[in-house]
């Protein structure tokens, strides 16, 4: 099949290339006659616009990027068609890029978006991201980043959380109103801000209920199941073993529930637990898991239309746009029932 | 931050924008020496290719694009995962396009790849996929499209499944040997060459254990989870309702489990379940999943490694590869205790 490109449908109109550009740019330029002439022509032999050529003569991409840790977790799978439900109607196409947690591959994400690959970035941090030069690099070049869940409070700019510190304290609070004296907190890194706010909360309810913060109760997983699952098997297997679990994190249930099995605990007699979970199945779990939910589908919509703002008006500022979005606690039979 | 592009790269240099750009691609044009002194200058002043000048040059976007249904479904989230493991040391771009299971979509999508946005496709076909204009189209225009789990039979091209047929007959004669006699199908389409072949390998094995085929026992569910709830609903509230149900698609594990709690059905007692899942909760579910795991990570590395191979070697046939990497079955409490 040939191609058609500009140059084939301007000879066959016996156009210039520049005319025929801009009158599929809709230029006003252009006559309105002119215009319909090169849009039936365009539309008779199938021309399709080059995207690499596009992006150069607009020095826009019409694409976005979603920058995540992974896709097995259903918070952030929801939040994808959250930004999808935008993006697709204002005609943008979104590229999924996944850190897997690893700060490197991160970086090389986001060196590669210098070169004008994407026009903004909507991302969540990985759990090792400590440095922000690449991120500030992207700003410097124009590229607008906007930060949904994880993100990084030193870096100005629009950030889209959910009450990260309230409901710690929720979950906390439930735990100790149904009876737990001894809650183990399972996260995944010291420098996330949400791990920090989610324990900041946990911290407060105890110490608002005159229980003592025990740093040992303070459990750091990685990406690595197995050794996610010996730390907590030795937490969990002490004589004086917790009488509660929060896991901060969706992946962390799993781990939870197979060491309270393999010790032979049982939930939520021995240990109750809440987990921080947009998972479909939470319901049909053994037993059906207590979650905090949160608002993923409008988390991701709320950060894609606000990145569309800053993209078709320039002079607005991002700065100022911190949007909280609270989640919900839902009860259910792995947190016990009501003792108070 | 003024950018550096080849232009300038080629004035501070006193070359041609020409030259510098052979040089940056290693051309054999070129002395040693002016490569040096052009990567020199590229390093100091932090140069980063325009990927979009580049695409154009090179006539490829060192890119490709990943088509799937969902991210919901743990297959597809773990097969990526086995894409992206070798396309990162290729050194390519993954794109990730969800369809949501609409052929209007995938056709959108498919179109848009015909300019040459990227250099090859793999792609699992939404439930509604009828036509395949689309992807004959970008085989015309030379774009490589790869096929996994959801496959076009009818499309001479390389495709990734696992033994659908074996597995819907490994699942069934499973429930027949726990006891079994009227085991209810879901599935989401009539089109889908996996759905056809699963429930090919149901009817055999009942046919081969002189179990009648039931058509009232197949059931067809859609993308709209209310819709198969009340399908289901109807279904497992008859009076003689079914005593086994295969999930032929993971996320209809969720509803026949909430089904069966409202109807107060016992499993593994009164319904015994087995779906097609890799879902990690699948052994802390109530009760413990018995499931067919499908290959998923293997089968996005073999897809992506098959794609790296054609775009690698311009004479190599996708035609004749044709892979089939077997499934495991996974019992658990779901499917009860042997009876026979």
């Amino acid at each position: 099949m040939a191609t058609v490109n500009l140059k084939k449908l301007a000879t066959e109109l016996q156009l210039s290339v520049s005319t025929v550009s801009k009158a599929l740019m809709n230029s006003h330029e252009i006559s309105i006659e002119t215009k319909e002439r090169v849009l039936l022509l365009a539309k008779q032999l199938n021309y399709i616009p080059n995207p690499y050529a596009s992006s150069l003569r607009r020095k826009t991409s019409k694409t976005i990027a979603v920058v995540i840790p992974e896709v097995a977790d259903s918070f952030f799978s929801i939040a994808i068609n959250g930004i999808e439900a935008v993006a697709q109607s204002k005609g943008y196409h979104v590229l999924i890029y996944l850190t897997h947690e690893s700060f490197e591959k991160e970086k090389a994400i986001l060196n590669d978006f210098q070169s004008g690959r994407v026009d903004g970035v909507l991302m969540s941090l990985t759990s090792e991201t400590v440095d922000t030069a690449p991120i500030h690099n992207l700003h410097a070049k124009g590229i607008h980043v906007i930060f949904f869940d994880r993100v990084c409070e030193e870096i100005e700019t629009a950030k889209i959380t959910t009450d990260d510190f309230e409901s710690g304290y929720k979950a906390t609070q439930h735990l100790i109103e149904r009876g737990c004296r001894k809650i183990a907190f399972l996260c995944f890194s010291k420098s996330l801000s949400i791990s920090n706010k989610r324990m900041g909360g946990y911290k407060k309810a105890l110490t608002d209920h005159n229980i003592a913060i025990n740093e040992a109760d303070l459990v750091f997983c990685t990406n690595d199941d197995a050794y996610n699952h010996a730390l907590l098997l030795k937490s969990m297997g002490q004589k004086k073993h917790p009488d509660g679990i929060i896991a901060s994190v969706e992946k962390l249930t799993t781990t939870a529930y197979l060491v309270c099995k393999e010790l032979k605990l049982s939930i939520p007699d021995d240990v109750k637990v809440v987990s921080f979970s947009n998972l479909q199945s939470a319901p049909i779990l053994n037993p059906a898991l207590t979650t905090i939910t949160q608002p993923a589908f409008d988390m991701g919509k709320t950060a894609a239309a606000l990145l569309f703002r800053a993209l078709e008006k320039p002079g607005f500022s991002l700065k100022k746009e911190s949007h909280i979005i609270p989640s919900t606690l839902i009860v259910r039979d792995s947190s016990g029932s009501c003792e108070l």
